[in-house]
């Protein structure tokens, strides 16, 4: 029985990690969740589940949960504090599925605890990759792939000598505006950029498909988890999103992992492992009747985000972080009608060309550079607002 | 150092094992060759490799061969005699690579003799999976994949637990005939059928891509290879021979082996095995360019071949020695313009449809239904030349 803390229980990694467990109640035990204000579905998924622990963002909510949760002996946390402490309970397993840079605390916590973390959280390797691997390095934990990109490199990986590994090709399904013209793109609303093809995922990771800034900021996160040279990972469209990633080996050879798109197949890979858990009620792939897989190079007019992120993977230190903070703004900015979908790579192009990188081997390094990146891109939209 | 018997060594998969070993002088020494008629070839490959010894098909050439590697050392073997001792010279790895039934008496004396043997001569296991095994087990010898299906499935299974693996699934080119009419087979010569669109091969296994007939061998193979259920063997139609097949785990989770169509990568993966031997020299495999990958369900009206080799697989025993020699004698009236392309599986049909089938575990059992498939080949072959 593997016992799993669920960091982020109620977005869309975390119900659907809910939904692996639930259909293998002999391989996988809810012991911790953590939400943040979706109290009634967090209630729910504690009643059903009853882990140990749940935290939840506001410690104005604890009052609620306890008496929903009165008499099932379940402990309420809150707050940062909450979320660092549930991260480090006795688990087997912790499940970062949090969002944008909330999650950087907790998985280090979990870390120094000597836990292994399943990352969805890609923010967390993207601000502080050589800080987080140094926290495992030293406590004996481990970070592995949540994510279906990054499952397909660790699926490709296993049992072939490192060093026979040449490069990884992340695929991107090129968004909503593969297609798009310019002129389009530079019209689009939030609602068509939150118009996945292919996956359904929460507003922000689906605006940073659209922008593909998701594939710039999955190639910083390889860097980490697999310990590669930035120049060593690129990406390829391929909108049908059934390859989910690519490795190339020194003698020309490639594997490839396939799959319908549908996240409880990266979810059940990371959850199981070494083992495979059966997931009889999803579609079977068909590769007949999808008939044909298309590839494409990314356009790097259209799509700057990408580049940009790759600049920031090579510069490393607290350029990731920078990059990453910005661009969080810049979508929100974008979400909010305040700038227009092109305005968000311009936003952080425009942060990245005058800030200044430290190591970023140091957490209070790591926020000053996140704070800085988010000033600095409020600066520029503003700027850009009123001229 | 690996010291390798190539068996075989003039043919079209033997000089691309020798191609590969002369790239990778530091890794791969050439310690016995063995090969047909082409003297003129074989005595170029013993001049440059220096093996230990040769070994040629008839006696009357030994002489020739002696005068022209004298003073190199070399022994000169003919014959099976030749062949079987040669096969259990002290190698690292023995190449199977030789066409036909003519394979099966070597590659068993080389498992006797403990050695690892790579396989491309698929008759072998085609015609004596059972007994292969048998005496791999019993002599600590080994059997690894040299083809390209096969070779890809080892390395999609590698560091995978037996346990997930659900099914694998073989690409075919589907051949020059994939998308021929019924007609245009009727009608079609033997130098439009040894038109392979992607592969350089030998003219039998080319007859048996153009019939599918070499699919079915290959799930026949891939089932003593990989100690597969027949049924889990499936097989799908791509064109463009990228992906050169794909495993399917019981999480719905895919891997899939790609690289262009070139015989050297499997090869060297067999021969380099641990370890990946660069070849710096092929064309890299660019995605993009290629733009798209398709899938098609094999067309069992069109392409009966594949079906009957399925059929012989799940019968077991002697029936795939009876289709494939069936096979053998069909191929070559077909090349002999004796009869029509459909006339292949037509007779292979008869043939099984005739037969009685042993157990297969003995080799006096298995050379003598390779014996009455071949005669009862030859007389469907004479009564519809007659009719």
């Amino acid at each position: 029985m593997k016992r799993i803390a669920v960091l982020g229980s109620t977005g869309s990694v975390g119900t659907q990690i809910l939904q692996v467990a639930e259909r293998h109640p002999e391989r996988l035990q809810i012991s911790a969740l953590a939400a943040g204000r979706n109290l009634s579905l967090l209630i729910e998924q504690a009643k059903q589940f009853r882990p140990t622990r749940v935290s939840v963002a506001r410690a104005a909510d604890v009052e609620r949960l306890q008496s929903a949760l009165a008499g099932t002996g379940i402990r309420v946390l809150s707050g940062p504090e909450g979320l660092a402490e549930l991260a480090a309970v006795d688990v087997d397993l912790v499940a970062g599925a949090l969002v944008g840079s909330l999650g950087l605390e907790p998985v280090l916590a979990a870390l120094r605890a000597g836990r292994e973390v399943a990352l969805a959280n890609k923010e967390v390797l993207v601000m502080a990759g050589p800080l987080v691997l140094r926290e495992a390095r030293r406590s004996g934990g481990a970070i592995l792939p949540l994510d279906s990109e990054h499952v397909a490199i660790h699926q490709a990986l296993a049992g072939h000598p490192r060093e026979a590994l040449a490069r990884v090709l992340l695929t991107a399904s090129g968004g909503p505006f593969r297609t798009a013209t310019a002129a389009e793109m530079a019209r689009a609303t939030p609602e068509q950029a939150l118009a996945h093809p292919n996956w359904e995922m929460g507003p922000k990771i689906t605006i940073d498909s659209a922008t593909l800034m998701n594939k710039g900021l999955e190639a910083i996160e390889a860097r980490w988890l697999f310990d590669l040279e930035p120049d060593r990972i690129g990406a390829v469209i391929h909108p049908e999103s059934i390859i989910h990633s690519l490795v190339e080996f020194v003698d020309g050879s490639w594997l490839a992992q396939l799959g319908i798109p549908d996240m409880r197949i990266p979810i059940a890979y990371a959850l199981g492992m070494p083992d495979r858990l059966p997931l009889p009620e999803l579609k079977p792939l068909d590769l007949v009747e999808i008939g044909a897989l298309h590839f494409e190079a990314p356009d790097a007019e259209r799509f700057p985000a990408f580049r940009l992120a790759l600049e920031a993977n090579r510069i490393g230190g607290t350029a990731p972080a920078v990059l990453n903070a910005a661009n969080e703004v810049a979508v929100q900015a974008f979400l909010d009608r305040r700038i227009s979908f092109p305005g968000i790579p311009e936003a952080v192009e425009a942060v990245l060309a005058s800030a200044d990188f430290g190591p970023g081997v140091d957490l209070d390094e790591i926020r000053e550079a996140d704070r800085l990146g988010r000033e600095a891109a409020l600066r520029v939209i503003e700027d850009s607002a009123c001229s």
